[in-house]
C-alpha cells in the first residue's frame, strides 16, 4: 500500500482524493493546499484524510512515498522538483512545466534519483484512446496520411495559461501516445480577443516527416463543444469523436486507390472506394482508476509509466515552440 | 433576351445550360466543346442547341453576346481574354485564372472593354449563404473574431489541380463575399500523399487583421463529407453547415463576457453566457438560377456583378499566395 | 424488348417512363393520360414517346405488352383489370387497390391468363432494404422480438386516401419483404385534424404471433421528417435510417442475456451485454431500375414477381383492417 | 427545518438522502432499509445519517415529521398508508402504487389528515419539461394535435413490474403536468421475451377527446438510446429530446394551412408552411433539488403539491387501464 500526499485541492484535486483512495494498492493521508476552505471541503468529503497547508510538511514526512501535483501550471516545476528531491515518486498534471528546461530538468532528476515521475496525460488511459491506439498499431489504417484534431468549446478552465497550454496538451499527449516521437517541425496561429494577451483561439499545425501531418484546433469562443480527431491512412481511417454517447470510434474501410501507373498518379486519376463502417465496442471504465493503478504498478515494479517525464517533455517541447511560432505570427519552428 | 454561348460540356456545362436556358432573360444557342461525343450528349438533352467544336466559331457570332466558361482551369485566362476581346461578356467557372497577372488583365480588359466579367462563385448566391451575409451585415453577431471553415469529403473534383484550388475557392469566396476585402496576409500548409506532387490535404490561416483570423481546411482524403462554417462574434456566433438538411444556418446566441475591468482582463476573468439557439428558415431556390439572373440583369443594366472580376482576382491572389506558403512549409506571405 | 405504356403522368409517372426507356430490355411507346398539359410535357420530355388520352387506345394496340399504371389510387383496379383483359401485363403502384376483394380479382385474373401483375413496393428493390433482408436471413439478428416503423413528415403527397394508405404501404411492404407473411391480428388508431374525415395521424400495430410485434407510426404532420425502423432481434438488432446519407444500416450486437433458470426468468433478472455497431457499405444504384429491370425479367422467363399481386393483397389486406380498426377506435382486428 | 426519514437505499434512495439533505429547509435524520450493508453504505457517505432496519421505528419518531418512500414498488401502498396513518407527509417514487384503489385510498387518506401526499413524478421539475409547459401554456403551439412519446433503451431499472409500469410514468406524467386531465379512453399491446409474462415492448395510445391522440412507445429491448417527445399544434410544433446534450427543446415555426374552403378541406388541398427553428436556452439545475424544495414549501405553507396524490393516482389509473388493455390484445379501454 503506497501512501500519498495529492497536493493542490482545486478543480482536479478532489478527482486525485477519489480515485487514489478507491485504488487497491495506494492510499491518501494527507491533502495539502494553501487555502484552509478547500481543506475543509477535503475534510469534510474524505474524513480519514489529513489537511496540511504547508507543503513542507508533506516532504517532511518519511511515509509519503508518492505526491500527486493539482496546482496551477506556473507552480508544477517547483513542487515536483522538491518532491523528487526528497525522495517521493511524483504525478503532476498536464502539462508538465512551463519551460523546456524545467521538464528536461525534472526528467534527469527522477532518473537520477530511481523514482517515478509521471504526467496526468488523462486521456492515454481512456477506453476510446487505448482502442485507437490498438487500431493504430494494428496497421489497419495502412500507412497514416493527416491527423485532424478540433477541440473547442465556450469558456475556459485553467487561468494562468492560454487556450494552447490549456486544451492542446490532451490532444498532443493522445498523438504522442499514437506515434510515440516528436514532430520534426510545426507551425501555429492564434488570436486573443478578450482584452488582453492570451490567446483564446489558436491553431497547430505539426510535421511528422514521411507525408504526416497533424493539425490541432484549439478554441474557447466556440458556440458548440467539439472533441473530435481524424486520422487518416491509406487503407482505412478513423473518427474519435469523444462526444458521442455511444459510437467514440468509428473505422470507416474507405479510401483512394492509387494506380500503378506513375503517368496517371501525375494527371490525379485517383479513383476512391467506399466500405463498411465499424464501431468497436468502447468499455466505460473510469480513466483515472486506470492511471493511479498504473502509477502504483510502476512504484512497485519500477516501470516506464507510458505517461512518464519523457512524453510529458515532449509535449512541453511542442507547447514552448508553438507559442513560439504564435508570436513569430506562424512562422515554421524545428523541434 | 441575350444570346449566349456555353463553353465546356463536361462536369458543369450541362447545368449552366440548363439555367440560361430556362432564365427569362437569356437564351443558349451554342455549345462549344472540342469533344464531339459531348456536343452529342449536349444536342439530345437540348435539341434547340447548336454544337460547335471551334470557340473561334462562337467568337465570330456577333450575335452571341455572353460566354459562360466552364472549361479546366489552366485554359481559363485564353478563352475569358479572347471573349473580352471579341466583345463578350464573360461569365467564367472558379476560380478565374490560375495566375494572378492574368486575372489581373481580365479585369482591366472587361474594364476598358465596357463588359461584364462574372466568376461563378456558386455559393455566394445560395440561400444559407445569402442568409449569412444578412445576419453579419445586421450586426448581430458584434465584432468578428475568428471563421473556422471545413470542406473535407472522399474523392476530388478536378485534376488539373490540388486541393486548395479545387475545393478553397467555394469557401474563400464566401468569406470574400462576407467581409469584401483581402486579409493582409496568410499561412498554408499541405500534403500530398497520392504518389504525386498534388497537395490532397491543406490548412489555410488567413489573417485579416484586427484580431480576425479565418482558417480553412480543405481535404480529398477525409472518410466523412463535411462542409461546415463557424463565425464566431463578440455577441453572438453562427454555424454553417451545408450538410443539414433542415437547419442549414444557426445562431447562437452565446458567447464570453468581456470584464471592464483591465486588472481582470490580464488574469483571464472572464465569464460566458449561455442562450438561446436560432436556426432561421431557409429556401431551396437554386443558386445557379439567380446566378444566371444576375448576369443578365449585370449586363442589360451596366450593373457590378456581387462576384465579379474584382472579387475573382482577390481568390486567385489568396490562392497563389496559400500555394506560396505550402512550398514554404507554412511561411507567412502578405498580401 | 417489351413495348410499354404508362398510364397516368403525374407525380411518379415521369420516373415510370425514364426508367422503362433507360432499361435495356423495355420501351416505352406510349403515354396516357387525360389532362392534355402533362401529355405535352411528356412529350417534350421524352420526344419519342406518343401522348394518347384514351386508355382504351392503349389497349387496342397489339404490339403494347405491358401496361404501366400510375393514376389515383382509386383507379387502379378498373384500369389494372382491363388491361389484364386485354392480355397486358401489369405494373401498378402502391397500394395495388382500395379493396381487398378488387385485389383478389387482379390477382386471380392475371394467375388465369398466365400474365405478371407486380405492385410498385419501390422500397423492396432499394439497396438498403435488400441489405436488411440478406442480415434477416442471415439468421445473424436471431429470432425476430419487435419491429418499429416511423415514416413521419410534413404535408402529404397523395390527395384520394388517407396517412394510413398514403405512406403505410412503403413499410407494409418492407416488412412484408423480411417476413413473407401476414400478421395474425391488427390494432390501429389515427386521428384526422384537417376538417375533413381524412386521417393525417396514425398508428398501426401488428400481431404476427410468436412474440413479434410490429408497430407503425405514419403522419403528415411531423415537423420533421423521420424514416426509421427498428428490427429487435434474440442477437442483435438492426437500424434502417433512411435520412443518414451514410449509414443506413446499422447492425447492434447487442442484446439481453436470458438466464437458464426460469427462477430467475421470473424475476425479471436479465443482464444486457453492449458490442459493436457495425455499418454495411450500401450502393447507391437507383431502385426503380432494379425494378423495371426485374419487371421485365418476369415477362419474359415467366417469373414470380418479388414484389407481385400476392403481395400486394397482404398489404392491401392489411390497410382495409387497418382502416376497419381505426373506425372501431383501436379495435383488434383478425387477418 | 423539516426532518425527514428516506425509507428504501436501492437505486434511487441515496439520491433523496443527498437532495434532501442539500435543501435548506428538510434535513435526513434516519434512513430505513432491511438490508444492514446497504444502511452501512448509506452511514459511509452520510455520517450524520441513523440508520434503522424497521419502519415501525421510524415511525414511532414524532421529530420525524416526513417520509420519503423509495422501494420497490409493490410496497408503496404499504409504507405510504403507514406512513400517513402515523402523521407524517409522504413522498413516494413513481409509480404510487400498483393499483387504483389504493391509490384513491392514499389520496383520501392524506386528505382526511391534512398532510402531503406527493409523487416523485421527477421529470416534473425538469428544466426542459418546465419550458415545454411554459411553451404549451402560452397558446405558441395552437390547438394540440397528437403527442407522440419515445423511451426506449436497453436493459431494465425495475425488477418488479413491466416495461410500461417502469418507463411509461415518466411520459405520463410529463403528459399529466401539459395537460392536467385524464385520457377518455386508450387501448395498449405488448410483448414479452424474455421467457417470462414480463413485458418489455410495449405501446400506449391514449385519446384526450377533441381530436387529440398521445401515443408512447416504451421498450428495453432498444439497441439505441431514445428519450423523445413531439408535441404537435395546430399552429407550431416542439420536440423535446432529452438526449441532445444542448437543444433539449427546439419550437418549429411550421404546420399546415387549413383552407376555408370545406370542399377543398373535403379534398385533402392542404399546403403547408416551413418557417424558422428555435432551440431555447435550457437551464440545467437539477430536478431533484427543486422537487425537494418543492416537498418542503408544501409542508410549511399548506401548498398542493404540482406533482400531487391527483396526479400519481390519474397516472396509476392509465397505468392500469392499460395493463388491462394488453392482457386484451388491444381492445379500448374507457376511462
Amino acid at each position: 500500500m503506497i501512501e500519498m500526499a495529492v497536493v493542490g485541492y482545486g478543480y482536479w484535486g478532489p478527482n486525485l482524493v477519489r480515485n487514489f483512495s478507491e485504488c487497491d494498492d495506494t492510499r491518501v493521508s494527507v491533502v495539502c493546499d494553501a487555502d484552509a476552505t478547500r481543506l475543509a471541503r477535503a475534510r469534510k468529503r474524505f474524513p480519514s484524510v489529513e489537511g496540511v497547508t504547508d507543503f513542507d510538511e508533506v516532504l517532511r514526512r518519511p511515509a509519503i512515498q508518492a505526491v500527486a501535483i493539482a496546482t496551477p501550471v506556473r507552480t508544477h516545476y517547483e513542487l515536483a522538483r522538491r518532491a523528487l528531491e526528497a525522495g517521493k515518486h511524483v504525478l503532476v498534471e498536464k502539462p508538465l512545466t512551463m519551460r523546456v528546461d524545467h521538464a528536461e530538468e525534472l526528467v534527469a532528476l527522477a532518473k537520477k534519483n530511481g523514482l517515478v515521475l509521471m504526467v496526468d496525460h488523462i486521456f492515454v488511459y481512456s477506453p476510446p484512446v487505448l482502442k485507437m491506439k490498438e487500431i493504430v498499431d494494428s496497421g489497419k489504417l495502412g500507412k497514416l496520411f493527416f491527423i485532424d484534431s478540433v477541440r473547442i468549446n465556450l469558456g475556459l478552465f485553467q487561468h494562468d495559461v492560454n487556450v494552447v497550454w490549456d486544451l492542446a496538451p490532451h490532444d498532443l499527449s493522445i498523438v504522442d501516445f499514437l506515434l510515440g516521437k516528436l514532430p520534426r517541425a510545426l507551425s501555429a496561429v492564434g488570436g486573443a480577443h478578450a482584452g488582453n494577451e492570451i490567446e483564446d483561439v489558436a491553431y497547430l499545425n505539426l510535421d511528422y516527416g514521411d507525408g504526416l501531418i497533424a493539425n490541432f484546433h484549439v478554441n474557447w469562443l466556440s458556440p458548440v463543444k467539439v472533441r473530435q480527431m481524424i486520422v487518416g491512412g491509406s487503407d482505412r481511417s478513423l473518427i474519435y469523436n469523444d462526444m458521442d454517447p455511444s459510437e467514440k470510434i468509428k473505422v470507416y474501410d474507405r479510401g483512394i486507390n492509387l494506380g500503378e501507373d506513375p503517368e496517371k498518379r501525375r494527371q490525379v486519376l485517383i479513383s476512391y472506394r467506399s466500405g463498411d463502417v465499424w464501431a468497436p465496442n468502447i468499455s466505460n471504465a473510469e480513466p483515472l482508476a486506470r492511471l493511479a493503478a498504473h502509477f502504483a504498478d510502476c512504484i512497485t515494479h519500477g516501470k516506464t509509466p507510458v505517461s512518464g517525464g519523457e512524453s510529458g517533455l515532449r509535449i512541453v517541447k511542442i507547447l514552448d515552440a508553438a507559442q513560439r511560432s504564435i508570436k513569430a505570427q506562424g512562422g515554421r519552428v524545428m523541434l
